[in-house]
């Protein structure tokens, strides 16, 4: 290994950080550094509600709504940049974030990605300027992961050519919706589309909630889903229906319409496959999860190390206080998590580039496997979310537990994350699904049988498209004689083991789902383990390459030394928390597996001085840095 | 295996849990019933000070205040009654548990522990009675957990028979007292004693810091800590002194006094042993905290696996839609989980049981023994509250974001605990040490570097005494054979491997520590994450065995075969998620590794259907339980 420089500039490794987006980067970063607002304290929810209503409507005035919009209707046809400046915003108070994103990214995603010409010219501008505040009103109170079977009905009436949309009942109310409690006009309404008799599956409608006055329009129930564990800030509620009327033209009806007479049509076949397809269109929201999943963690680690920085306890025999980021254990805490956000950070920067290049006509494999990489780095981004902001708080004790110090804060706010925007487990079942029918004809749907469905008829061919697998094998079993550190540290190595990991999971999920017996049910949950691990693993796989990628585009030798090291430690504590699994299946030996712990310790020893460096590369606006343990005297 | 009766009234469960303290558990259970209290929602922080104050006065009209206190002063002379009490508090609202432990388990126990007869006649009924209200003014800005380098001074001066109480900088200023900020007209501040000129370390001093009027006391400068990721209900405050003039009978004088011309004298040599002995009689506060997070635990496992019975998600082939506790995934999430807080509760009672049998007089060995073990089961509980509670929410979906639902509040609240009354880093290096100094000499220093001197000293003599190690890891080896299923239910066979566990980790450490360098802190620090295990696999061992005692004590056949299963789910689930360590020492096999996942799925499908009368069986008062996404329609 070539040894790290003695001191790297963070500045050389911003912008590999930044990447295709670093002028948009630098742009939100400076507006974000200028603006007046700090993370709330202690704020009652109607007062926190106001504030980033306020914030919202700065935030209207420049560019950011309209990134993601076509420039036909005054937006920037920036789909990436739009997923970027969202990430950014997770720097800020996440509740800014989450509004923003309702408005901006589900609502007048949904108008944009679901609607047609007529609906872009009647809302897109509106949406954007704020001049209409909208909800996506998708997840009801019985339904929120199998959003397939959503309840609410939208009921063609020809007579008057109306659709009537209706709640039959309490398990049909929507839930959890953001905008709804004070601040939105509209909703975007998912329901089961009725015509002539007959249910079409769902669709969306965009239906008034609140007439001009604020008032609840008539037959519009809306309920204040009330305080919430964090992001008081948004406006959560419920909306009931009953017999709301709106015009035929509120069917957003891109992807299925309904003639005057009741007729419907769909350029796609089958109620469950259209639906999936539009769902499909709808995974800005899910990309930009994950990103300000990983900015909140960005933030409470750099948060941690700088407190870790300055804290001493406890005495040397010399007298002299130790730095507790001198101790193992609190590398061990804080190290392995920041090299996995490093990881998981140009993960997403993968993603958000395939999001952008990904053209909306682009083949349906394609499609798919965005979707699944969405869903995955979503689950990914956002587990480490809670895992790392729970480490951090307790990594700053009594200090961390204090609202102002931010972290209390960051913890709330993004414990959510890991069950909205689609259940993580529900979205690895999804990732594990579209690998074991590689990718193709699965829609998304998300039902666990499903999954056990399709991996039962198209396993065979898909596991038999891997026998590349046994020679990955052949290699990592080669790599596992001879020296330790050489082997752990050769990154074709680490790549391997993790690819063979992968193939292997895959292949045994593969063999059970197989082992169809009379109850399905039965068989795929007695593999549901494997299952989401699966899911896991792939991910994990994605991951590496990704940090990979990005090395190779560091143009600086002593940021790319140091990059590789955290690279190093992220494959390393990886193969460490699992190794259990390499060792059960003869990938390490024992001694080997020691060896990796071993590794771990050592790479936390190497970058201990660079830690500081590598949190401030982030470069996160100082004003959202500033906790009180970190000023003054650090005792 | 025998097999489980189908139905288990969990009314045979309960009194095995209750223990001996049954008859009092009853009856705090009764008293929490009837109380109108629930968990505040969305209170403002001052609102739910208020509030809990005025439950605190509530609460002092009953026996439990006083259950600790002698007799002679109005108490009830029941300590482990007086532990068992602050637990059942525990299910409530959290905040009014540990405003009443400050009060009455910390302030009090301080002046009934530390001060002698003066003190215990001149306060213990007005604290008992809320007549004095006041902190436990201990931890420091700068010194959290090496207590014994507080910086505050109490400086003797003869001339007026007074100490001089002084907070020399910011690092020294009291740091999160509770009752502090609001509600304390006094505190136990803890400061160094000096006296002709010389330091005698850390004493107690009771120190008044607010007139009647409920101003700050002249000289004395009080913070509030602002609002807290929980315990909103605790008006924790910093506490600085200029030169504040107290009585020389304001010294809690039972460890150490100061005649009236200065002279000091004590029944303990040495500044630091003496310190640690005053700490070692202060443990019923982390007893309790233990005891507490526990009840919080139970309280979050109530709530999730109710809502996971009821709850519905993606439907079967026949239409069925699939109750969520019936998937695997969910069952792994809540069920060992659950069975771990079965364990964790019968070592807890074991504990309190220690606690109260224990004479103040026992030996040294005793009580450090009863130390390592309360500070030992604090971590266990702690950490498994946190991470149990987070997966309480994330199996509650959106619902369990609302704060309506509660588990928000026990999630917030609980989060503290990890790193108060003892960091769980720093309390699992103590319980570490002490295994490696068998005890013998171990005076509570926290410090790690303490760790490594004392253990470099001490260890060969105390590995010396362990040869029957070498017995148990052939036991262990030779039921390495032989079929899976009837090993690894086997009871002994999990205890020996426990067991043997734990004497190889301490080996390990003892090997590794005997390596002394020329730099003692670079020795203890490279062996940090071997010291950490250590003391966690330690306390593993003592939970295990903690649970078979209790099913012994089962006399009812139907509970004691479901106990039976608990137990067997808590040990496997505790050897698979360390299975690479079991692997990496040749304990167990690649086969019965993977043999052990089985297991523990088995577990899982055998224990589902008894997952509500295990959580019934807490008896919580219903009251806090009225989560509404237990009401009504599931959904």
């Amino acid at each position: 290994m070539p040894s790290l420089p003695a001191d790297v500039d963070p500045r050389t490794l911003t912008p590999v950080l930044d990447g295709r987006w670093a002028a948009l980067r630098a742009e939100v970063r400076a507006r974000m550094a200028a603006e007046p607002y700090r993370d709330p304290v202690g704020l009652a929810v109607e007062a926190h509600r106001a504030l980033v209503f306020d914030q919202l409507q700065a935030l209207a005035t420049t560019d950011v709504p309209g990134l993601g919009f076509d420039k036909a209707y005054g937006g920037g046809g920036d789909i990436g940049g739009s997923v970027v400046s969202f990430e950014m915003l997770g720097f800020g108070d996440l509740s800014l974030m989450v509004k923003a994103g309702v408005q901006w990214g589900l609502f007048g995603g949904a108008v944009q990605l679901l609607g047609t010409r007529p609906h872009h010219e009647r809302y897109l501008r509106r949406i954007k300027d704020l001049d209409l505040l909208g909800c996506f009103a998708m997840t009801e109170h019985g339904h929120g992961s199998d959003v397939q079977h959503l309840r609410t009905t939208a009921t063609y009436d020809p007579d008057t050519a109306e659709f009537v949309v209706h709640t039959p009942d309490r398990a049909a109310t929507k839930e959890y919706i953001g905008n709804a409690a004070r601040d939105g006009h509209a909703a975007v309404v998912f329901a089961q589309l009725i015509t002539h008799g007959e249910a079409r599956g769902v669709h969306a409608f965009m239906v008034p909630i609140r007439d001009p006055d604020g008032r609840a329009a008539p037959g519009v129930l809306i309920e204040d889903c009330g305080p919430k564990a964090g992001l008081n800030g948004v406006d959560n509620g419920r909306l009931a229906f009953d017999h709301v009327r709106v015009p035929r033209e509120a069917l957003l009806n891109r992807f299925g319409d309904v003639a005057p007479d009741g007729t419907y049509s769909s350029p796609i076949e089958g109620d469950a496959r259209r639906f999936f397809t539009m769902l499909g269109t709808l995974i800005r929201g899910r990309v930009s999860v994950g990103g300000s999943a990983g900015s909140a963690t960005k933030r409470a680690l750099t948060l941690a190390v700088r407190y870790a920085e300055r804290r001493r306890q406890f005495a040397k025999p010399d007298g002299e206080e130790v730095v507790i980021l001198d101790y193992l254990g609190h590398q061990r805490r804080l190290l392995p998590a920041l090299a996995t956000s490093y990881a998981l950070h140009f993960a997403q920067d993968e993603l958000v580039a395939a999001l952008h290049d990904t053209a909306s006509d682009a083949p349906q494999e394609e499609q798919r496997r965005l979707e699944s990489r969405a869903a995955g780095l979503k689950v990914a981004n956002t587990w480490h979310a809670t895992a790392t902001i729970q480490n951090a708080r307790e990594a700053c004790g009594g200090a961390g537990y204090l609202a102002e110090n931010l972290l209390p804060g960051l913890k709330a706010d993004t414990d959510v994350f890991t069950t909205f925007e689609g259940d993580n487990t529900v979205l690895l079942q999804l990732v594990a699904k579209g690998l074991l029918t590689d990718y193709k004809d699965a829609f998304q749907n998300l039902s666990p049988l499903a999954t056990a469905r399709f991996a039962a008829e198209r396993v065979l061919g898909a596991v038999a498209e891997r026998t590349a697998a046994r020679k990955v094998v052949d290699a990592v079993d080669r790599l596992t004689e001879g020296d330790d550190r050489e082997a752990l540290f050769d990154r074709d190595w680490q790549l391997k083991l993790f690819q063979d990991r992968e193939q292997h999971v895959l292949e045994g999920v593969a063999d059970r789902l197989r082992k169809a017996g009379p109850d399905p049910f039965a068989v795929f949950n007695a593999a549901q383990d494997h299952v989401l691990r699966a899911g896991r693993v792939h991910i994990d796989r994605l991951v590496l390459e990704a940090f990979v990628h990005a090395i190779g585009r560091c143009p600086d030798p002593g940021a790319k030394a140091l990059l590789e090291r955290v690279c190093d430690l992220y494959a390393l504590s990886n193969i460490e928390a699992d190794r259990a699994w390499f060792l059960e299946h003869g990938r390490l030996s024992a001694g080997r597996s020691k060896a990796v712990i071993s590794a771990v310790n050592t790479l936390c020893a190497e970058l201990r001085p660079h830690a500081r460096t590598l949190v401030d590369a982030f470069d996160i606006p100082e004003q959202y840095l500033a906790a009180p343990m970190l000023d003054g005297d650090a005792g």
